[in-house]
């Protein structure tokens, strides 16, 4: 009875849904803060929070830039992937086979068809670990015709995209997918394109990413590398260090998330993800280029700095650099702000919505004064 | 002619939002992965992306939670808040008033109203800095009535609740609401409650937030002590540290952020979050205990320690202590990774709904090779 209460409402909802994104598809635009604005008193009049509709508004727009069924009018492409069965090179097989492309994989042990599936190929895409790179590069380019596309989705990008315009004479491109295995489609990620030599023999490959939903940022190699500096060494070790840290303190993590604001909850969120990964790919991240270990030290020293004024007591010293870094920062950053606001209180709905899981399933809370009176260690 | 098509599609929307939340409140539980699953083939025929469902589903269960309007059949109490005017003392003041109290201020420069405003109180509450706290309870006890409530907010509670102990002879309770300014309600928010004497004094002020939506964890003070170690000192250095490194590196966070992961977004975003707060009290949050500087010590060794493996180029000892902080955390810190997913889903879909909007902006994007046209550094 219930249940199918529930079951017609979710019908017309999803019906409405649907016509909700075609009408702001087809429409002149309307900004996210004008579609809140516009029905703030029905919201209050139907009981509905505030927060409900925000979530539905931006997702609901969000849909509206979704890729369309992919028209490949385009002839399929032969593609060799050098290392297709590591996480990456599963991702690209997938998205590649599914635009209707040939895909074929090459892997360590199978170097004996590389003439056959290199030779024929219209794009290899090398996506082996970072420490094969440059290696499986030099080792494939003697079987590639002058007109295969070659390129690779490596983290680093100015000595490989070298490597590759040095040894093969056709077209080159150096790739960088900003995500890592677990993404499902290119939709709302970034993928950094360095463009090497010839570069339209890739414009399929990049109207697949940008028609499946990625954003692209061309740049040349050594940009990328600069920046990723700070995007993948320094954000990586802290995340590391941090849960090295834990590890060695034996902090109680599920005690601390009972107490936790979301924040705490988010960055032992990150940790795990960080962890999860492979260790050898992450340590490899951070000791890819002397730039990336120098960074590293340097940060190190920051912190060992800064620790030094906190065992000092050094109050003056600390504000005053915090305040440094507030005025250095604060105009590149704030932007960020209202993201992260976004973000938490995602995190709070989500814990909420457990919390009510969790209700229904021990419908009666203790109070808290009986919770201190079973507690021995209470009240002294 | 569309904004109308809109706001009816809109209105309808509101009726069923508020229907499904009704539906689900009086109804048996029925857990949001079953919600997700019963309308999967409903969605893919109205090309409705399941992300929309599943923030929908959890935004709708979250507020069955909700507080109904506040069920205030109690007297009002006279409330006197210390240091009110403050970030979490107009907080304070806010809820307490709309629940219908009579709330009064003391602050640093109005002690000589302090006869009337602390003698005839049922509850003082002190939210002063945490630096005067100690002090600031020395002076107003002997103003209070031996059955005023007396609490505190502070982010220490160990030393503050044997203070409030030591010199006031009636009620005495720590609080510490874990959440900053910003935050409108106690809804899905964590109060610690430090129980000290009489604690049924409390009891509608505990009834009032846990009505507002506020969860309450009760502990000793010497508990909630040790685990705002890790959740306040460590956290707040290892992000204090890491903007003032960005400040000192002199980074173009901007351009770093068009290439970034969303993690990278987010990490400057907490770091954008922390900075904007008071310099003093996030210095003061550290500096608070010699078991923070402490930690704080050891946390920036580790990161020295590991920083030296990184420039010795030792990629087996990271890894081994990669695998080592892996396998002593993984057991506390998975349950975090689905929550980490949701809100990178959620962040990648507000800049979904951003890009949306920078497109109705800019109607005609430049292709990639364009762009590699246009800049002369390009292929080299």
């Amino acid at each position: 009875m219930f249940q199918q209460k529930l079951t017609e409402i979710d019908q017309q909802l999803i019906d409405l849904l649907s016509k909700r994104i075609a009408a702001l598809a087809e429409s002149t635009p309307i900004s996210t803060e004008e579609q809140f604005t516009n029905v703030t008193l029905s919201l209050a009049k139907a009981s509905v929070p505030e927060s409900i509709w925000k979530n539905l508004v931006i997702s609901t727009t969000a849909a509206v830039n979704n890729p369309s069924s992919p028209v490949t009018e385009l002839p399929p492409r032969r593609v060799t992937l050098i290392g297709g069965r590591g996480m990456m090179g599963r991702f690209f097989s997938q998205r590649l086979s599914a635009a209707g492309h040939h895909v074929s994989i090459l892997e360590q042990d199978g170097w004996e068809q590389a003439e056959p599936l290199l030779g024929k190929a219209n794009l290899v895409l090398v996506c082996v670990p970072i420490e094969f790179t440059i290696e499986v590069i030099r080792k494939a380019v003697k079987y590639l015709a002058p007109t295969t596309a070659l390129a690779d989705i490596a983290s680093i990008k100015a000595p490989i995209v070298q490597a590759m315009l040095e040894y093969h004479s056709g077209p080159v491109m150096g790739l960088h997918p900003m995500f890592g295995p677990g993404v499902k489609s290119f939709l709302s990620q970034n993928v950094v394109v360095c463009p090497g030599r010839e570069v339209e023999a890739f414009q399929w490959l990049v109207d697949l990413i940008e028609n499946d939903g990625g954003k692209l940022i061309v740049c040349p190699p050594e940009e990328h590398d600069e920046i990723m500096v700070a995007i993948q060494a320094i954000r990586n070790f802290t995340t590391f260090g941090l849960g090295v840290f834990l590890a060695e303190e034996g902090i109680d993590i599920r005690r601390s998330l009972d107490f936790s604001s979301p924040i705490f909850r988010l960055e032992i969120g990150l940790i795990s993800r960080l962890l999860s990964q492979s260790a050898p790919m992450i340590v490899d991240i951070m000791l890819a280029t002397p730039q990336r270990r120098d960074a590293i030290c340097r940060l190190a020293n920051t912190f060992q700095k800064l620790a030094q004024f906190v065992m000092q007591c050094d109050r003056d010293t600390l504000i005053h650099e915090f305040k440094t870094a507030h005025s250095c920062l604060a105009e590149d950053i704030n932007c960020t702000l209202e993201e992260s606001t976004h973000v938490i209180d995602a995190l709070s709905t989500l814990l909420a919505a457990k919390e009510v899981g969790q209700k229904y399933k021990h419908p009666s809370f203790n109070s808290w004064q009986s919770q201190t009176r079973y507690s021995p260690q209470m009240d002294k």
